[in-house]
């Protein structure tokens, strides 16, 4: 992070591809993580370590994770949802491992078919094997609807801030604030972000997963930065994150958060149009999947 | 204003129609305004004094104006391209006259065939008018291309604020921030915004006018409003503003606008779900025209 001010973190290959019918093969999945680090993103989240029953998308990961790994200066990330799953996760090579934890526990219990204590349980053995390595990988707790819940609705802050307080002492070493369902404002993003700062500590919480589904995904975003936070997750085209209709999408499209961020000044290291560039082969590998984002349509301002 | 905090003020029946081909019928348009003024919005802007010839979408201004005015509680407002246009709106009884301003003059050589000396001077000559009548209506400047031109590229920062100087020195009341091309971030529009501030006082720079064309519309007011702006312009369904390419409207969409604000808790005195119904007038009116925004398809947050 010496040389840039924000980290825009690249979650398609995961978040993107796992929402999709269609399966990339893994070639192509190699190609365009490859093409998005050459455009200068440090920190790629390329697959999901979950039994390939639930999501055959994500069967190859192992093999994704060490393509990955041979390209120089990029965090290779990945999610798990248990402890299977991180070691698996470890054994590939991962940098940086997250677990989602739902702070509705009807959403949780849906999800991940699991409740709080055992997911709480989950981390805690997760950071013991994590602390067991002689190359330890990061280790991230997601909390996903923390901003509202599309079950339960409204979301107990409280509830987040202890959620947050628990993984912490469970053995995370870093806590992340999920949207997943697209409800959060700016002033609730800078009030919870204020709040999970003052229980964990600044340093246990650097970074958001915003969704765009009603519009807010970059106001929030900004939102975010005004709060100290540093590592945006967004999606290349804006695929994944359980579209809800056409124009709709669920992640922040990168090309436009990249656009924010250099305009504003924030150095991201990567350039526009080599991103830009990289949704041909995402668009080719799968034609039928609409890749959303304003800048590719627009282009850059003249002059910038 | 006691009663709500920021002011959204409708453009679409002007911005939005001026830049479409079709002519919407007068009863058509009247329609829309009754129904978005039901729906809780305070101000719009219904037309524009240009000659027929330039914009017969807007030929029948004047009697818009004069419907317009005949619900309770509406601002009725309306642009004017000059002098003349500001007699047929005073003639026609408008709340509120805006002359647009462009930053870059040769954006404005071309788009108004007017210099800047030559703009001033029309607006030292509004400025006249409007103090001569018994009830002046408010009358305002919108500094366009303050954020840069597709034509110039980057625009002087200390140029704009000369221009507010001037203009407010001509006997605008106001002058107003217009993003034209979509080129604004936030730490512009709040850089900007302040140096206007300095420059004429708080009082006399309320409101902007934001594009979302490289999508940071809402960002951008999210900015404005940090810097104590009350006052941003909106187009339901996004329409008009010189859209570039599908999904990327130029004008803010006023219902994204509004969910925005309201989850914000700040209060706008609208209604989204009737807001919401309007679109039904405007599609019914213009099938050919793409109606954007995110929250009319996502929906409400559930418990919102």
């Amino acid at each position: 992070m010496n040389d840039i001010d924000v980290l825009v973190s690249e979650v398609g290959p995961r978040d993107g591809l796992q929402s999709i019918d269609a399966t990339m093969p893994t070639d192509v999945k190699v190609a365009w993580i490859r093409a998005q680090a050459a455009a200068g993103c440090r920190e790629i989240e390329v697959g999901s370590f979950v039994p390939p029953s639930i999501l055959p998308q994500m069967a190859d990961t192992a093999d994704v994770v060490r393509e990955a790994l041979t390209i120089e200066g990029l965090t290779v990330a990945v999610l798990v949802p248990n402890l299977r799953g991180a070691e698996n996760a470890i054994a590939a090579g991962a940098h940086k491992i997250s677990i989602p934890f739902s702070v509705s526990e009807t959403h949780s219990l849906r999800n991940l078919r699991r409740s709080h204590e055992q997911v709480i349980d989950e981390v805690r053995g997760i950071a013991a094997l994590v602390a067991a390595q002689k190359t330890p990988p990061h280790f991230e707790a997601g909390l996903s609807t923390a901003f509202g819940c599309s079950l339960e609705g409204p979301v107990s802050e409280d509830v987040v801030v202890r959620s947050a307080e628990r993984l912490i002492e469970a053995g995370a070493a870093e806590v992340g604030l999920s949207d997943t369902t697209g409800y959060a404002n700016p002033v609730q993003v800078k009030r919870l972000i204020r709040r999970v700062q003052a229980a964990v500590g600044k340093k246990h919480i650097t970074g958001v997963h915003l969704h765009n589904t009603r519009g807010l995904g970059l106001a929030n975003a900004l939102a975010a930065l005004e709060e100290g936070i540093t590592t945006i997750d967004s999606s290349l085209g804006g695929i994944g994150g359980c579209p809800f209709a056409p124009g709709a999408s669920g992640n922040i499209v990168t090309e436009d958060l990249v656009f924010m961020l250099e305009a504003m000044g924030l150095k991201t290291g990567i350039d526009i149009d080599r991103l830009i560039a990289v949704r041909d082969i995402v668009r080719a590998a799968l034609p039928n999947e609409p890749l959303y984002g304003f800048i590719p349509e627009a282009g850059l301002p003249k002059g910038f």
